[in-house]
């Protein structure tokens, strides 16, 4: 049995605010921020992520700019990839910076993160 | 004596989060938005701004992006205009967001945003 691993990504005391703010101002990964919201280790498959209506593709895209910019982290198991929120170090970080976008994500939801997520007719 | 006008912005109500996020994910727009954390009117004098090394319509560009998004207000006085911080709006559309974004670009200053904007040698 070999360690399980992880891809690349910065040491919590390289996370950059901007980097942050850029990696979660776009409507895709916002809502993979409110799915990783919960805590728990999430597969890549677009369909568990809500995000069928995209190309698999686009969708490791997204992944890749919120793990380099330090908001996931991914575990590499084998051929499985399991991507979980840095909360730990964002908090650390950051204080206070996570629960209030999560909270202001709920405040914009209907309107804002939500609906912005474009999914065909 | 004529009424000062405002430039157009977004209402309260419309102000999206992930477009705040994006306005705000890019270290030009992030140092204009801890120039005007001080709550006053700014001119939008680069050199005012701290920004001289940047062209003037560099600047302009970015402070449209920030007002669009909603986080400024522009308000025009005959040839001159003063931007401000919307603080009050973005504080009841998002309770809390703008003080841990302020906070955290405080503890991001050095290695962070305050670093990321590039000065000519």
């Amino acid at each position: 049995m070999t360690d399980d691993e992880r891809l690349p990504q910065p040491a919590t005391a390289d996370i950059d605010l901007v980097t942050v703010l850029h990696a979660l101002g776009d409507p895709v990964r916002m809502r993979l921020l409110l799915s990783y919201a919960d805590g728990a280790e999430h597969s890549c498959d677009p369909r568990s992520l809500g995000l069928d209506h995209l190309h698999k593709s686009t969708v490791s895209h997204h992944m890749r700019v919120l793990r380099e910019a330090g908001v996931t982290t991914t575990r590499v198991a084998g051929r499985n990839r399991f991507v979980s929120l840095r909360r730990t170090d964002l908090d650390a970080r950051f204080p206070g910076l996570l629960d209030a976008l999560l909270a202001s994500a709920g405040a914009s939801a209907g309107a804002g993160a939500g609906a912005a997520v474009p999914v065909p007719a």
